[in-house]
């Protein structure tokens, strides 16, 4: 994958993912194909979701008096919120926001809904399009003007200790969300200058695509009481006094798709993870005149086996040369290819191609195939998991020397390195890198020998710089 | 349900389904239980969209100069558009839509997909929100602004036939999502003033609601060539030849949702149909000091033979006064109540209650149970089904002289009348009227003896008139 770039645009359309031809820059259709892959990584998402959030649906529109009531917040999102200002022929009254995001369409009703502590907490998601003005180079699902797979959630609380537990808790769901697609990741807290806009601190999740830069694929959000005085969300405690609720709030997008498919895809084209796979198992009829149906009969024999294990199994009993159906196969992903001709019918057995590492094997046709198909796409997840993060492993780097930064970094590492926590030394070294600073990853004991790399004190935390999209 | 509109609005805040109060007009929230009930409503359609259509997903917003390219339809939204016109400080060059419909989205999408006769028929459909600046008195899933359940489906064919036996598919797939909602229905082919702005003809579902208004509730259009040429979709024919494609698109909303609660609810608050029950079956152990865990281990027990036969089921435990407990159980629709004390225990029996009806009867702990409340829950569909039907075929009314048709609708009738099939004849009558024209439901013989009630010619339809939302 010499040029991932032009191999990304390329597999998102030949695998009939997304189509960018779209008449708006930075907004894609999504193909049938890649809608399936969507679906699965929703349920993913939603099924984990639901075990601690109640799934619900706010307005796409937010009043300008509302999305600009949080200060920080407004100014974080000005320059990149489209408006609404007319409503058929006529100028509406108030401009209102396509949502960048969608603190200020939930916490007007949060106060609303919230009076005591009996009412807390408030775990609350969404999935759906927000919109942002991207003035920057866009790329379908890494630079989107419309980010169609959106899952936030927002939760209210009665106390910081109940909030910071969240926090924890959304890193827990998304490390499972990101595990189930066999994508790594570094956690970092971003710095304060890159905090989000209103927030208390941010924790962010960064993956490493191919061609070494990192990409945010998901960010965990402690709001303090920020927009609980803003929105006045106010409870009454068990004491009877009126307090700010405490919020948190995070959110994960296409990005993660996207990362599935940069991170695992060859030069044939997609390695899907077979959680996220529309088809898990194609079985690849050999047919000749003779025997034909009992090949086929089999085939669907097979195939219905697998389907009432919840495996999603299709025949590919296509009219074409065997070799454009493997090439297409290939590059659509398929975790698993079984070929069944006369003569393995004979045999008794069937062929089985990995699509990640291309082994083939044989299996028997008996009462353990479908469990044997099981474990050999557990063995994909596991082998495509392991792969996956020695790669991002090796990419990162530890450096103890300043001036060693840069060389690590055009390297393609997320360049670590010790650092002392104050905001200058940390911009000087983002500035010295010419690079983005991603913020600490892991915080040392104070009784550290290690010394932050600009200022020589004492250092506090592991940070890291990398290029990033 | 003497004030219909008030029992709604009410219905909707207490049973958890939408929050009206979002500082916008027309949009509201979907809090958890409604999300669920759309949820399952979802489902239902969607299960039955798969079997026939590919899902996809396109963007939210279109560019003026794609929306405007097609003039009559550009001319049916003109009014009820919204428009951004701004990104972040910026004014933008071209004006965005926001989606009142998506023809104008996909089917500059279509021209680039379609070269030849083996890339038809095309079927696909995708389920978001879309929007119309509604100018009348707005309410939740009736008349918004944001309809957040819009699902559409768009077809393109080789042949006027095809397209033709589309729209009967259409038609059918739609009476399968309203049988499962036990939602009667009168189809009517909307009069040519009427039709979908476009279309070549426009077939309607319309329901009535309590108040005897009637609600349209999915629309199936032809849309003949009419788009084909707009968007240059062209295909090479089996001779070689170059031919517009002929499309259908058909869609249903919110209001069928709305249509499903409006119907089958009754003073005590929601009535759902099994299919869309968030909650089918709720267990209320009746707990006493003595014997507590054994009633609440064989609820569980009860619980999880239901789950496992993919009955929606919970347990009731909390712990407030058996009239509020059942109270909210009723408000909140839920189909079968099932109560379990100390005695019942004994008696190896449980009571069973109907949310319908409200009709007891006792069912055996034994391996027949799980079967014998699925046949309840069916019992409960069929008859809801047939009570709705039933009053909905009481409103139905022939009448076969012009001057009755006004003290007719008076009485709440949906109005059938003769008519000759002219557009003047069908203005006046809607006129005299002065409520919506249906249009024809049944095509007439040649040789009828019936004579239009405005004109007196022969007639050659049964058509309508009624108040509508």
């Amino acid at each position: 994958m010499e040029n991932f770039s032009e191999w990304f645009h390329n597999i998102i359309e030949t695998a009939d993912i997304i189509d960018p031809r779209y008449p708006i820059k930075g907004m894609g259709v999504w193909l049938p194909y890649g809608f399936q892959i969507r679906k699965n990584f929703f349920k993913i998402v939603t099924d984990l979701m639901d075990k601690e959030h109640d799934e619900t649906s706010f307005p796409l529109l937010i009043p300008e008096e509302e999305l600009a009531k949080e200060g920080l917040h407004v100014k974080g999102f000005e320059d990149e919120v489209y408006w609404v200002t007319k409503g058929g022929q006529k100028d509406l009254n108030e401009k209102l926001a396509l949502r960048p995001t969608s603190e200020t369409a939930i916490y007007p009703m949060f106060s609303l809904w919230i009076r005591s502590h009996i009412d807390l907490p408030i775990k609350i998601y969404q999935k759906g399009s927000t919109f942002r003005y991207e003035t920057k180079h866009t790329r379908p699902m890494i630079r989107v003007r419309e980010i169609t797979s959106f899952v936030e959630s927002h939760t209210a609380h009665s106390s910081p200790e109940e909030a910071e537990e969240q926090v924890q808790t959304g890193i827990e769901i998304y490390k499972q969300i990101f595990d189930s697609l066999a994508v790594p990741y570094l956690i970092s807290k971003r710095p304060e200058w890159d905090k989000f806009p209103g927030a208390d601190y941010t924790m962010a999740f960064d993956t490493v695509f191919p061609d070494g830069k990192t990409l945010q694929i998901g960010t965990v959000h402690n709001l303090g009481q920020t927009f609980a005085k803003t929105f006045d969300i106010t409870f009454e405690n068990k004491e009877g006094q009126h307090e700010y609720v405490y919020q948190t709030c995070y959110g994960i997008s296409d990005r993660v798709i996207a990362s599935a498919i940069a991170i695992h895809g060859d030069e044939k084209g997609l390695v899907l993870p077979p959680a996220i796979a529309p088809v898990q198992v194609v079985i690849v009829p050999i047919l000749f005149k003779k025997g034909a149906e009992e090949v086929l009969d089999k085939c669907n024999e097979i195939k219905d086996a697998l389907s009432k294990d919840n495996i999603r199994v299709k025949i590919d009993d296509r009219d074409i040369r065997p070799g454009k159906k493997f090439f297409s196969i290939e590059n659509k992903g398929i975790p698993l290819r079984i070929e069944l001709g006369p003569r393995d019918l004979k045999a008794n057995k069937i062929v089985v191609v990995r699509r990640d590492n291309g082994e083939k094997s044989e299996l028997t046709i008996d009462d353990n195939l479908v469990s044997s198909i099981k474990d050999l796409l557990n063995d994909i997840h596991d082998d495509l998991y392991k792969k996956a993060w020695d790669k991002f492993n090796k990419s990162l780097k530890l450096v103890e020397d300043e001036k060693d930064i840069k060389e690590s970094i055009k390297e393609g590492n997320i360049t670590e390195f010790y650092w002392c926590g104050d905001t200058e030394c940390g911009k000087e070294i983002g500035k010295i890198s010419d690079e983005d600073f991603l913020g600490s990853s892991e915080d040392l004991d104070e009784d550290t020998d290690k010394v932050c790399v600009h200022c020589g004190k004492k250092a506090k935390h592991i940070a890291s710089v990398a290029k990033t999209y």
